[in-house]
C-alpha cells in the first residue's frame, strides 16, 4: 500500500485553529446556561434505576452509543471515553491516511479531557440553577467532544508530520525510549504563546456581534488558561504517546 | 393553579435573537463540509437494512430518540420531527408555563422546518464530495433543530404576549376563525425587515475572527432569505396555529 501523503504543518494549524473556533462556540453554547451542578452529581440524574451515574455521565454515553453506531470512531481524531461501545453499523471505508499505528486507541486521552472539561465549567458558567439540566447536559457533551477532537487532532498529525521533517532524531529517541527529550523537541513556547492570545482575542471576537449583547458572555480568561493548562500539554502528551507507540516498519524516509 | 406571568415582548425578542446565532453557528459548522449530497438519498446511508432511509433521516431518528428519553420534548418549542418516540426516562417537573395549549404538538411544524432546511443546504455549502458523511448529518440535525426551536419558540411566546396584549380583539377573529386577520394582526413587516437586515450582518460578525479566515464561510444572503422566506412566515402560521388552538376557559383579561 502506497504511503499517505505527508501531512503538511501549515494545513494541520489551520485545521487546529478551525477546531478552536469551534471549542469557542461550544462553550459560548453552554454559559448560556447556569452552572446546574446537580447535573454532575450521581444519582441526581432524573433516571430510574441510575443511582451511580450523573445526567452528563449518562449523555456522553448514549452520545458516544449513537455516534458509535454512526462510525464516528473509526475517525482518528475521534477518541471516546467509554469503552464497549456498540460497534458501527454503517459501512465506512476509510480513505489513506498518513498515521503509522496500530490502534488509535493506544492514544486516548479522553477521561483525562472530561475530567479537565468538568472542572472548566464552573470557572465560565455563572452561578445557580436555572432548570435547564438536559439542555446543560447537552452542550457539555458537545464542548467535550469538540475539545477531544482538537487534542487527538494535534496527537495525531502534528506528531506524524513532525516525525517526518526529522525521522532519524525521533527514531532514536524512541528507541532510547527518551520521552523528554521527544517532549523538548515538540515543544515550541513561542508558538504555544500566540495560539493561547489568539484564543482569548477570538473568545472576544466571536461574541462581537454588531448588536447589544444578549448573550450571557463567555469569559476569555479561563479559555486561555483553559488552552494554556490542559489543551497544549495534553496535545503534547499524545503526541508523544503516539511517537512512543508509532509503527517503525512502515517508517518513511522521504516524502 | 396560578396563571404564569405574561411572557414579556422584549425578551422574547431576546431570546429569539439568541437563537438566531445559534442558529447561524451551527449553519457555519455544516459548510465546514462540503454538500455530501448522498447524505440525503435514500438507501445510501451506508446501514444495513435500511434501504429507505438516508443517513440524515436515521441520524434525525437516533438523535430525537436519544433526546426523547432525555425529557427533550417536554419543552414547547422542542417539537420532534417523528411520532412514536420512546417516552422520557428522567423525571421531570415543568415549572409554570404562561402557554394555554393542551398539547404542544397542535404546533408542530418541525416537518416543514425539515424540508425548507433540506433546500437550504445545497444552497450554502460547497458542491461535491469530501467523504465527510456522517459529520455532515450530524451537523445538519443540530442545525434543523435550532432553527425548529427558532420557530416554534416565537410560535408559542409571540403568539401568547399579542394575545395577552389585546384579548378581546384576538378572542373574536379566533371564534370567527378568521385566520388571516390574525396573520395581519401578527405582522410587523418593518420589524421583519430589521430582521432579515441584522441577520446579513451577523453571519459577517461571526465570522470575522481577527485573524486570516480560515473556515469555510457561509454565505450571509441565503440565510437570510431564508430568514425571510421560512423561518418567519412559518413562526407566523405556528402563532396562527397556537391562537387557534388556544384554550379558551383559562382566559387571563388582565395581567
Amino acid at each position: 500500500m502506497a504511503d499517505a501523503k505527508t501531512p503538511d504543518l501549515s494545513e494541520i494549524a489551520s485545521i487546529l485553529e478551525g477546531l478552536e473556533e469551534t471549542i469557542i462556540q461550544k462553550l459560548i453554547d453552554r454559559v448560556q446556561f447556569r452552572l446546574n451542578a446537580s447535573v454532575y452529581e450521581p444519582g441526581r440524574s432524573g433516571f430510574e434505576n441510575e443511582p451511580n451515574s450523573s445526567l452528563f455521565y449518562l449523555r456522553l454515553r448514549c452520545q458516544e452509543e449513537m455516534d458509535s453506531l454512526f462510525g464516528r470512531f473509526k475517525v482518528p481524531e475521534e477518541r471516546p471515553y467509554h469503552k464497549k461501545l456498540p460497534p458501527a453499523r454503517r459501512s465506512y471505508t476509510p480513505g489513506d491516511s498518513p498515521l503509522k499505528i496500530a490502534d488509535y486507541d493506544l492514544v486516548n486521552l479522553t477521561p483525562r479531557v472530561i475530567d479537565s472539561y468538568l472542572d472548566l465549567v464552573p470557572r465560565i458558567c455563572r452561578n445557580g440553577y436555572d432548570g435547564h439540566y438536559g439542555s446543560s447536559a447537552e452542550h457539555d457533551v458537545y464542548a467535550a467532544q469538540a475539545i477531544a477532537r482538537r487534542i487527538h487532532y494535534g496527537s495525531f498529525y502534528v506528531a506524524e508530520s513532525k516525525y517526518r521533517a526529522d525521522p532519524k532524531h525521533y527514531r532514536e529517541m524512541i528507541e532510547a525510549e527518551d520521552r523528554q527529550g521527544i517532549m523538548l523537541a515538540l515543544t515550541r513556547p513561542e508558538v504555544e504563546l500566540k495560539i493561547i492570545r489568539r484564543v482569548a482575542e477570538k473568545v472576544e471576537k466571536l461574541q462581537d456581534t454588531g448588536s447589544t449583547r444578549i448573550r450571557t458572555p463567555l469569559p476569555p480568561e479561563p479559555v486561555s488558561e483553559f488552552y494554556r493548562d490542559v489543551i497544549m500539554p495534553l496535545t503534547k502528551e499524545g503526541e508523544v504517546l503516539y511517537l512512543m507507540n508509532r509503527r517503525r516498519d512502515e517508517m518513511p524516509l522521504t516524502r
